[in-house]
């Protein structure tokens, strides 16, 4: 009997290989399609085509009677490595004959990747750092594009110093409040403006399915082209009232960060043993411990700044806070029954969500395990 | 150009069925070895197999410059379905001289779990609910083993009932806390007993790498047979001091659920519209989102049960309803120096794991991205 299954284990074996072999001539052929690509007008990305592959491919999966969510997972994930390979080509340009693209802050993290892109899109493009502010007043007063890509309390500052721009110049900025900086754009610069929010953070390989939200500013036809140029690049665009993006943000950013920065608090305090409670984890458990502990890896200053950066993101937070202290009455009241009602409000609140958000997040546990298992075999 | 195009695209179509063939000959494979284990010593799953094909597939993948994390994350989703589709196989029975199993609440959905995965192995099971409670003395005089699984408000009650039971009977319980059933199961049961937790919950599709956490209470060698019962069905076990249990759990499980319920009706009461809300989502967001949406698509008692079940867990939501209401001092003080060193410190705490959970978090949030993109193709 082990002797049968060792030769089986020998078959699988084999089998991997070939699936690898196939793999990797998939991102082959991918690459030379992205190559074709970047010299014509087709874009990068294509939805359709997409959806297309994924929807024929599952049709097969079920005559084959697989799993057709299988074979969705692997493809999708065969899909978004070859959006990271293919990083490092160069894009169609739809704006050849702009002038210069000057990018202040471009030094930074999520300024570079604009940096890169524009570059790798055929623009010409020059950063300007806080250092050589002083120099840099030649360079601006001839750029075609200008984009503010310094940190959220710095951006209003450097907003106000741009207002000797050529009138023609389109002004942007990538902050993640949307109001005042657009406002401060608008009444600083004559031309063309726009505020974008790229929703991402700078550790991603490839810029394809990323969605950054934009404000309308001045004059929309002006800048038509960046639009175009970042569908090509693959981003997915959002329009937004400024007013509705920052009251979105409160709950979508600072509301978020916080509640994760206090449970870090809470938990440095708590003191556990870490990997005593990853050990007694359930899947869910995990996946908050891995999504609170991320953002200690990151940039103190950032998640305080954007935080701190308006009164409507505390007054959120406060308000959060007062419905955890009314929740907690329940507890002292011993109130099944109060919990209860109230979490059947909430559930018909979130109607049909609840049950999609069932499934997904499903499979997302499924995947958080997968990687606990990954992450154990690293070490 | 558009012609070579769909040229390339025909060939990466070609490909995709020639994956999916590869996968589906795989996964008939190792359909094959599970039959085969079935009526042999070799556990379900063996840990140092899968280590040892995903090790040798990556060092493959490096020498065909592809992305070894590529190839892991397809072949552990490979894993996963071959243990998803294990889900009817038969088990070896690792104690086939033991009497009657009775499951108590075994026609609830975790209580099913169990009698199907020891109907599976080959044992004689009963299930017993509260309307048979009568008729079921009989039955229980005469059992081998006898598993808890009501509800945690019931437990206890049911518990205290069992006091006739065979000497040598193994009492257990499935219960999510973990002192109190001890301890009265201890009282009111002579024989062998020893706690259990599953770390699951219920749509899961295998046992396979599914925790439980098991407390000793009396004879461990009495119920040796069924910890090694349990791995053979792959799962993985964690000892636990029932008073460390439960102290972990306050965290992992009473405050977990707590404040992803008051963030539910935090949004109920915000009122956002939930479409628009995902559409501005950053990734990051998004998960919360449907983190916390899917706990309303589950039952509101057995949250309700869990939470209320015992003073520990208020009193760890009560402190960290307090840590809280300090961190919002930072925010009246618009203390960004008191923001970013309180974060530090944390960070510190977090040590190495930080940067682990950073990298773990990264792919998952991919996952996510695509999870939201099969999500949008369902529709």
């Amino acid at each position: 009997m082990l002797i049968e299954l060792s030769h089986l284990r020998d078959q699988v074996d084999v089998l991997d290989k070939e699936i690898l072999e196939l793999v990797s001539r998939r991102l082959a052929l991918v690459q030379k399609i992205t190559e074709l690509k970047n010299h014509s007008e087709v874009p990068f990305y294509v939805r359709e085509r997409e959806d297309f592959v994924v929807s024929s491919l599952r049709e097969e999966a079920v005559l084959k009677n697989i799993s057709p969510d299988l074979i969705e997972d692997i493809l999708r994930r065969i899909f978004r490595e070859s959006y990271a390979r293919s990083g490092a080509a160069s894009f169609k340009c739809f704006n050849p004959l702009l002038r210069k693209i000057v990018v202040v802050g471009g030094g930074g993290k999520l300024g570079g990747l604009f940096v890169k892109h524009f570059r790798l899109s055929g623009y010409d493009v020059e950063v300007i750092e806080r250092e050589d502010w002083s120099t840099s007043r030649e360079v601006l007063s001839k750029a075609g594009m200008v984009l503010v890509a310094v940190p959220i309390h710095k951006t209003l500052e450097v907003i106000e110093t741009l207002n000797y721009l050529p009138d023609d110049c389109l002004l942007a900025d990538v902050t993640s409040i949307k109001s005042k900086p657009l406002e401060s754009m608008l009444k600083h610069h004559k031309g063309p403006v726009v505020g974008l929010h790229p929703m991402f953070g700078s550790p991603i390989s490839s810029l394809t399915k990323q969605v950054i939200v934009y404000c309308d500013g001045r004059v929309p036809e002006s800048y038509a082209w960046l639009l175009d140029q970042f569908r090509f690049w693959g981003i997915t665009l959002q329009q937004c009232n400024a007013l509705e993006h920052d009251k979105a943000m409160t709950l979508i950013q600072a509301l978020r960060h916080f509640t994760s920065f206090v449970y870090g608090l809470h938990l440095a305090q708590e003191n556990p043993d870490l990997s005593d409670l990853i050990e007694l984890s359930s899947p869910i458990y995990r996946l908050e411990l891995v999504m609170v502990g991320r953002l200690f890896a990151q940039d103190a200053s950032l998640y305080g700044d954007i935080i701190l950066s308006s009164n409507e993101n505390k007054e959120m937070i406060k308000r959060f806070h007062t419905r955890f202290s009314e929740a907690i009455k329940l507890l002292d009241e011993n109130d099944k029954q109060g919990f209860v009602d109230a979490f059947e409000n909430v559930a018909t609140w979130f109607g049909r969500f609840s049950e999609r958000f069932m499934k997904e997040s499903q499979n997302l546990l499924f995947q958080s395990q997968d990687a606990s298992y990954r992450n154990k075999s690293d070490k």
